[in-house]
């Protein structure tokens, strides 16, 4: 009784396990995390961990689930602070080629997010409130049509430039953001 | 003995082993994807999985090469049956509204692939021969820089068109395919 009334009072403890388990997901791949290795990376006891939720997937869920709103809210924070289209189209390009929208580590967590969606509704689901959450962001600045396209090539850009392990050409890409930010009216 | 001989004298077995391997995969996940689930979708008794394959990654590994090979020459093949500029553009947006670059069974394996390849560097080394084969294709008609715009889009709006799980509209994908084609030169 005292141990878990302990635990319960550490209300830092389940946001430390969410934090814990990203890394490991980043570093092992969902194959290989266990609730061993979450513990270990939180340095918190096994027992914690099933205190705290019922399974290893509610802790995969929550784990990207928090994943997905602090970077939901960085590309919203970048498109909101631009004050015309020209500088809308630089935050994209921004997002794109900088670390700022997501860091190597969080690019790694993306796939392993959206590979797992396809075996989980609950992930499926934060996958898509992402891509809803970052379209109204683009929407401030773009128009419907514009913002779909440019959703897309941010995704498509990411992936490859984390792949090809080299850096973009920036140039290029803002041209492209503008060409399709002009056409797309 | 004669088992050995057996098994090595079908040529088709493990290709039906990969086949099958690409099978659990995209319905289970890399990280349920074990050596009795392949078996038992190929046909065959487990022995027969580690006398072809000396691990669990070497199928995979392998699988997913059998993967982007089979997907790659596709894309060539429909940029390759394109006359001209406008026809290369109608290609692509085949390529990201249609089955035919990616069903939605190889959708899902691609996500696992990108995942797996954090964590494995053969799979990493296939994911990157796929992108500058699919750059290639791009190449016969569009610039340089229209090339990398365009695989990055296809890449991005392949994925989200599998997640929001809603047909694309065509004219804007081919709207916005046109717009970098004309105007990165």
């Amino acid at each position: 009784m005292a141990g878990a009334r302990r635990v319960a009072n550490d209300p830092q403890r389940k946001q430390r396990i969410l934090d814990a388990a990203l890394v490991v997901i980043a570093g092992h791949g969902v194959h290989r995390t266990t609730h061993r290795r979450i513990a270990e990376q939180a340095g918190v006891p096994l027992g914690s961990l099933t205190y705290h939720f019922e399974s290893l997937d509610a802790i995969l869920e929550q784990a990207f689930a928090h994943l997905g709103e602090s970077m939901s809210e960085r590309y919203g924070a970048a498109l909101a602070a631009a004050p015309d289209l020209a500088a809308a189209c630089a935050a994209v390009t921004d997002l794109i080629c900088g670390d700022e929208y997501a860091t190597e580590r969080e690019q790694t967590l993306i796939y392993e997010m959206y590979a797992y969606a396809n075996h989980n509704a609950t992930v499926a689901e934060t996958g898509r409130r992402w891509i809803a959450r970052s379209h109204a962001s683009l929407r401030t600045h773009f128009s419907e049509r514009a913002s779909r396209a440019i959703d897309a090539l941010i995704e498509g850009w990411s992936i490859h430039q984390a792949y090809e392990r080299k850096l973009l050409d920036r140039t290029l890409v803002l041209d492209t953001v503008t060409a399709i930010a002009e056409r797309l009216r």
